[in-house]
């Protein structure tokens, strides 16, 4: 069962370049990390401020590619957790079928959060998590 | 009228944290640099390096969004400098046509090292570097 999710809190430590974004529940109190990069932290950091950038950064880039080869980005869903390493998906319409890109959530989450589209999290990824 | 170029050398200045790369004329000695960030950088030396990484990388996955929509990275195009910004453009084969994707040189070079295309500039863009 796909659970939706929505960016709560970045959190950057300057002393070690670490970077964690907070995952949260939607309908719920559930949440998660998700270590992600400097690069993706600015990237999230622009959208979430509405900074407009004069040229396409290489995430508007990827949504732009996608329009203009017909696609319609639907939504992104974090569906594997395998030795620590989270998976996604893009999940994209394209003349009625449905393509889905893998790629890594630290890509996934700025491209959802520019195109303004939900965040899905499998419940056996957020179970996982939680265990641990 | 476009020019082929390639890739010949990647400077980066640790001191201000300035990385520039080397363009030069496959059939002749024109070069010109064009400053790009570390992200890019990083992104480019990997790919040189032939190294595999074990998730796809945010260029890589611009390439494999094109493929699954049915789309054919054919080159990439340097088509525009003003005000000492550069243009470019993804050529990419869809169905018998071809879709022309803006980006920023920064992202266009990466794209066309992972996926072995062509780089091309406009000869007039060529010109106004050598006369500045």
């Amino acid at each position: 069962m796909p659970v939706q999710m929505e960016l709560r809190r970045i959190i950057s430590s300057v002393v070690d370049d670490q970077h964690v974004i907070i995952l949260k529940e939607v309908d719920g109190e559930r949440a998660f990390p998700i270590v992600i990069g400097v690069f993706e932290v600015v990237s999230i950091g622009r959208r979430i401020r509405g900074e407009e950038t004069p040229r396409p950064l290489t995430h508007d880039l990827i949504l732009s590619a996608i329009e203009q080869l017909g696609g319609e980005l639907q939504d992104v869903m974090i569906n594997d957790l395998q030795d620590h390493t989270y998976y996604a998906k893009l999940r994209v319409r394209q003349a009625g079928e449905m393509v889905e890109i893998d790629c890594r959530p630290s890509d996934a989450i700025p491209i959802a959060v520019t195109a303004q589209v939900p965040i899905f999290v499998n419940e056996s990824v957020l179970g996982d998590v939680l265990e641990e």
